[in-house]
């Protein structure tokens, strides 16, 4: 792991929240993203070498919505930037580490992703992100 | 607000974390810490600029406690880093921000820190940092 990629905070309302956080961090999203295939709507804040993600749900079974149905809104999870994503899932899954992906898929932000399960992480979802490149996009 | 200075999580046996911890970012915590006035025992991981801050509870009366109670190991806190906390806090009161600390307060790992409530950000609970000097310590 190299850095914080981005933490993953659950809203109800993306436009609501984008103008919170405007105001909370002083710069405004530089980028809003729709990702159908995970039923959600997110945007984007620069924050050093990190940034906040925000997801609002935009189907009732997308997994955002469900955690707002439990939890409320809230961290959902913490992204951390790897060098190289196979590998280090193949680490981690040897030390015990229970996976959600096996295999890294694309996500928002131009990333390749894949996912701890919070069982085996003391209740945290965990995000590992590798940048895309286009050879690899090609695969 | 400068970067993500510490995500913050409250889990139950800091020991089994700090292992677990040391597996999953492939680093050993810099500093474990007792905050005696807050109830906690605290390790700290350097991650890029920012760090990951692991609490444990020491009284069932501390705030760790209740929220290990209430919902369980997971993310406790963000917090950002700040140039003048009592300027940031001014402005973010300004903003419609709920303070839960009007004045600074003096907090883990050489900081002033302030948190703002959950309610006005989305159900996240917000702290401001600031490095402590000497100069400021005498105040």
């Amino acid at each position: 792991m190299k850095k914080i990629e981005h933490i993953g905070i659950a809203v109800k309302s993306l436009k609501d929240s984008n103008l919170m956080y405007e105001k909370l961090l002083g710069v405004k999203p530089y980028k809003v993203e729709e990702l159908p295939s995970e039923g959600v709507n997110t945007s984007f804040f620069k924050m050093g070498e990190s940034k906040i993600e925000l997801l609002e749900a935009t189907k009732d079974t997308s997994a955002i919505a469900k955690f707002l149905e439990k939890r409320g809104p809230g961290v959902h999870h913490i992204a951390y930037a790897v060098e190289d994503i196979e590998q280090e899932l193949k680490r981690l899954k040897s030390e015990g580490f229970e996976l959600i992906n096996e295999e890294p898929k694309k996500g928002a932000d131009h990333k390749w992703v894949a996912f701890l399960h919070p069982k085996s992480t003391d209740g945290v979802l965990i995000e590992l992100c590798q940048e895309r490149t286009p050879e690899k996009d090609k695969d």
